[in-house]
This record gives structure tokens, C-alpha cells and sequence, in this order.
């Protein structure tokens, strides 16, 4: 593109759609950057879910462009002590605050610096005890898309929070493990387990034949077109570069029969 | 800002998200005035129910920038005798039927005028009998976001319905009685007493500590960072600036078990 | 308008709006063209169920701009051999999979021609196997709306898939029949019988006053206000240009005890 490309904000919440504060918070962002392209990533994330909601921040910031500012607000402790936070990656800024909601970019993404945002004349005022989405991490989204230099915003810190989310771990050279973090409108199995660490898994075991097992099953993985036969199960790498527990023309949740938290594993051959 | 703001349309409807509705009415609204900037405060509203459309009106319409029009649609009477109208007052535009659904507006906010919409050359022609928001609100919004004179829009009029909405009152010196109206997400009571009733007791009282009263039980007002105890009952003037009873770490509706409509007092002392 | 109209894209899926899907296809479209103005007309489609998109493809499109884009995304057999398609019509483009989920706008509307989207070089690299809206549709709605010649994007096809989906019929010279495709938030039966059939009646018969057959219930078309007696079933044409069937102050699919597949007759005396 010639010109600039259009500032773009993605929101991840537990509001909801029923309530007005997803309407509110747009209003915010506009009145502060009116180019905004705001993309409603979720408001479904389960009320005050932590974990829940740092792993649809980490799987719904995949593909997006790298200038996106992410907006997270999983937020119970709104109006106490916790830290507002931006945090600056390869991948785009997340801004939110600071009880965890990041742990999976922390631990997957490169990370630049994290920043406490101080800079209260920045903020949208009087900033209200319990909307911060509103009043601190909109405007800062806002200044920040204008080019404001982020050194301004506040102090850099090394002792943000990093919770304990379930990852991706290799066991051995020939196997990952992992576990189902979400499923699907569609009944699929979205695991934490990731592209990079299966790619790692070949490079160290020279071999490059998965097989995924869930629930005492074992499946193949298919690329396009491969995947036709009726209430057959299969895995793939999704279009978050996840691996997913999928099956044709049926849930995959109703046929294995299980859900969030079930361990997945994948063995190469 | 410099320039002029962005033209902002709020949005309060009993449409839902399943039907085609929302989508044809931006249509309309982006034909007239591509700028518009599109806020989906709720369409969640029960289906015709305008008094729960009117305390949504009042909620998500407190901190918006006073040059917002906002489209109320709960509308039972599309197609019968009922006008269309819109009412200008010091907090922003509201466009809609006459039939109650800006009770709140009236009794609450300073109303310079109300207009019956009769200038139909402005209307999205043929108007359906069915979907005045696309075919009479969208259009008069885009048209009076493009600065067209609004008294070219109607006819001012002075007996617009009032439904008997629940409203906070003060009883005696020390006492404000109110109602839940809300039950939000997180299973707050978002009730209908307002700040600026609290200040008023304040200032006839000349005290400034207060206490609520739901269901036999009194809990404190706390400010930032008060509330870290599990399970601890406790109030706030919320971010539409109306007392709210919230519990840490539980829905407050729960613990309490009570909903809308239940009485909700606020005593001063 | 003097200037050009504001590029309009318009987005029926089966993608629900709890997963990043949505937000993920938006900015994509933003990232190849930033003036889009994105509707949502439903992502509420059973999953996987093309004949329900079908229908809604249908409604949602009637009274949208002749220059939006729909985008219709129903797509079970994503990363298999169906082909990607664009149609375009009088009334506007259509862009989503070979699987029949335009089958109603092959029949009612004026076809100019059906492309196979070929010119992967438009598209977004790489190109996932799962998620061909975000990925295929996406881009190609945004080069197509920066007035690329059709011609560039893919080859005319004359084979495209039509599935059988449920049409209104005239039956002799007083009788159409269809039936409930659609039970409506509000309760209101959506059917697929079309103004345009009831035209062609009329202008058969001679005869213009019409009834509608429900579950043995007989029921008067109304005009504006004429519906206003309690429990009243009556019928009218709806904001889409489809008989309805309706009921003053209570749903008429409770009234009625019908749902999606009901037939439906319209008789005109």
C-alpha cells in the first residue's frame, strides 16, 4: 500500500453483547482515533475466565496485521491495585491489564518491552472505578495508533504477571502433549498445541508423519481435500495454526465425547 | 479535535443478531451518511418490551459525546398510528416511536424540543409497513448528521407519550428508594437510582456516608480497590453513574437472590 | 451522491460470533480495502445447514445497495474440491462456495454471470485449507470493490451447483404455495412466498384481495394499522417482499403451534 494502512484495534472481552459497553468502548476509540477499523475478536469469553481469555487472546492475534493494537478485558480486578499494561511484540501491541491475560504471548510471541501505563492525562476522564476498557486502555489504543511515541505512555516493567496456562510441551523426540483449550461452534477440538512445536518435533526426530490421539483414539492427519468419509475423525493444523481434533459431517466434541481440558497428544512417525 | 468529530449513531433495538435487521438498517444509514461511525449499544432488549427499552436508552446513552443521535427501536405499533419522532436534548439526539421508549430522556435529561418526523421526502421510499428504523430513523439520522436544519425534519410537539417508568425517589431527608431494572453479565444489579439523586441527599442531609438495602441486607458504598474480600456484598455508582450492588467473586444476583424489579433502598448517614 | 458510494460488503455465515472467525474475515477485508463498510446480515446459520443460508442470502439481500458484495459462507466442504464463486447479478455480487448456497438467487434473480475464482494470485498466501472466507472470499471482495475487471478473477462457469431448495408455486390460477422458512425473533412466520408471485396472481386472476392457509387457519392481509386486535393472526408482506404471518401482541408461532417447514398457501378472490 501506498498510504499509511488503516489503524486497526481488536477486542477480546467477557462482555457480552446484551450490555452497553462494548458500544461504549467504540465510542472512546473513535472519539480518539475516528480511522479505527474496530474488529469484535470475542465478547464471548467466560465472565472474569483469566486462563479462557489469554488463550482466545493468543489464538485470535495469529493472523491479524502486524500494527494491530489487541485490547484484552478479562478484568476482576478492575479499580484495585492491578496494572494497567501495554505489551509491545513482533505481533502487534496488547493492551489490558495486568493479571495474566498475556501469558501466552509472553510465552510464545517475541516480546519488546512491557509498559505500566502511568500517563493519566492520556486517560479518558474522570476514569470510572470499574471500566477501564472505557477510560484507560481505549484512549491509550487511540494516542497510540496516532503515532504517539510509546516511551510516553508510561514505565517499563519487568514483574508483570504471568499465570500458569496450559501449553504445548515436547515429551521425548517422538511425541507433544497438549490439551483441547476451546471447543468450537462446530463441535471441533482447538488443542494448544502448535505448528512451530510440531515443526520442531521433525527437525529433532527427522521424521514428519503425525498421528493425533484424544480419548483413546488415534487419528491422521489430512491436508485439503483428504478429509470426505462420513463421522471419520481427523487432525490439522487450523487456520490459527493450532492443532485441531476435527470430523466430517459430525461434532468432534459429541463423537469423542469430550471437552475443554481433555489431554491431546501427537506422535510423529 | 480540529476538524469536526466524526458523526456517531447509537443503536438500541429488540432486533437480536439472527435476523437480517441490524445489517439493512446500517445499510440505510451508510446511504445517507457514509461517515457514520456505528455504535450496537444492545439488541438484546426483550421483544416489545419498551420499558426495558427505555432504561437501556437512559443506561448506555449517559457517556456518550453529546453530538450522538441515537436510535431507540422497540416498537410494537410499526405500521399503526404511532408517530415517529425525535427529541433533542442537552445529552445527544434520540430518534425513534412515540409510543414511551424515551420516558427516561424526559424526566431525567433537559429536553429542548420534540419533533414529529413528517418530512417524508427524506424517508427511504417506499417505507415498509414493518421496518420504519431502516425507511424512517436511519435516513432522518444520516440526514441531520449532514447538518440539515432539524426544524425541516418535523413538526415540534408537546404531548408525546410517557410510560410510568420506575424511577428513584427521595423519601424523607435520609432515604432514596429505587428498583433493580438491570441484571447485567456478571450477575450485578444495575439499579435506577442515580448519582445525581445521592448528591441531592447529600446536600439536604449535609452527611456523605450511604449504605444500600436489598432483600434484608445493608452493605457498604466502596471506592477503588475496596472490594477484595470473596463473597462480599457491597455498592458502587457504576460507569452510567447509577448504584449497582456487586459481590466479590460472585454474582451479587446469586447471593442475594433477587432480579429485576426488586426494591433497592440507599440511606444516608 | 456526486462521489462514488461507499464500497458495501455484506456477510452471512454459519460462524457465530463467539470464536475469532468474524473478526479475523473483517480484517481481511479491511487490509485490501480500507473503505469497506462491512454488514452484518447474520452469522447465526445452523451449521453447516447451506439451505438455511441459502434462504438467508436471499432475505437479507432484497433491499441492500445493487453494488454491495455479499459474502456467504456455509462451507462444509472447505479444502475439498469445491470451487470458490462470484455471481453476479442485478441486484448485487455474490461471493462463497460451489455448494448451492445461491440456489434462491439462481431462480429469482437476473444471473449476468458466474465465475470460478481461479486468480490465486489475489488471494491471501497462504492459503489456509479451513477457513477460504478469510482467506479466498475476503481479498477477492476487496480487489473486486477497487473496480478490478471481473474478467481478471476467475473463468465463467455454466455448471454450477443448484440445490433443491423449498420455492413458492403457483398452483392453478387462485393458489400459491409455500411454506415457513424462517420463525423470526419476534415469532413471525417468514415464508418464501414472494410479492412477486402474488403479483403475477393478481394479474392472472384478475382478483386482487388475498387470504393466507396456515394449519387450518384462515387469515386476512392487513395494510398499515390495520393490526391491532389482540391475539389477531393476519398476514402482510414483510420488509423483505415476503408473506408473513403475524399475530397482534403474541407470537404467532406459538399461536399457531408451526415451525420452519410448515406449508403455507396464499389464495387470492
Amino acid at each position: 500500500m501506498a498510504a499509511d494502512p488503516a489503524p486497526f484495534v481488536a477486542l477480546y472481552t467477557d462482555f457480552g453483547n446484551d450490555d452497553p459497553w462494548v458500544g461504549e468502548l467504540k465510542a472512546s476509540l473513535w472519539s480518539v482515533q475516528p480511522q479505527f477499523k474496530i474488529l469484535d475478536m470475542t465478547h464471548a469469553i467466560p465472565a472474569h475466565d483469566v486462563t479462557s481469555g489469554a488463550f482466545e487472546l493468543f489464538r485470535g492475534s495469529r493472523h491479524l496485521p502486524p500494527w494491530t493494537i489487541n485490547i484484552g478485558v478479562v478484568d476482576p480486578g478492575v479499580g484495585g491495585p492491578r496494572r494497567p499494561i501495554m505489551v509491545i511484540t513482533e505481533n502487534g501491541y496488547f493492551i489490558g491489564p495486568d493479571n495474566g491475560l498475556f501469558s501466552y504471548i509472553y510465552l510464545h510471541d517475541e516480546v519488546h518491552k512491557v509498559l505500566h501505563l502511568t500517563s493519566s492525562h492520556y486517560f479518558r476522564q474522570p476514569v470510572s472505578a470499574t471500566f477501564h476498557a472505557r477510560d484507560v486502555f481505549a484512549p491509550i489504543a487511540g494516542w497510540l495508533s496516532k503515532g504517539i511515541d510509546s516511551a510516553k505512555l508510561g514505565d517499563e516493567i519487568e514483574d508483570f504477571v504471568r499465570l500458569p496456562v496450559p501449553v504445548d510441551k515436547m515429551v521425548g523426540e517422538s511425541l507433544v502433549k497438549g490439551e483441547v483449550r476451546v471447543v468450537d461452534r462446530f463441535g471441533n477440538l482447538v488443542t494448544n498445541i502448535r505448528q512451530a512445536t510440531l515443526d520442531e518435533l521433525s527437525q529433532k526426530s527427522g521424521k514428519t508423519k503425525f498421528r493425533a490421539l484424544v480419548a483413546g483414539h488415534e487419528m491422521p492427519f489430512v491436508q485439503e481435500g483428504g478429509y470426505s468419509q462420513d463421522h471419520q475423525l481427523f487432525a490439522l493444523i487450523n487456520s490459527s495454526g493450532l492443532v485441531e481434533i476435527a470430523c466430517f459431517s459430525k461434532p468432534a466434541s459429541e463423537v469423542l465425547g469430550v471437552g475443554k481440558g481433555k489431554d491431546v497428544g501427537v506422535m510423529v512417525e
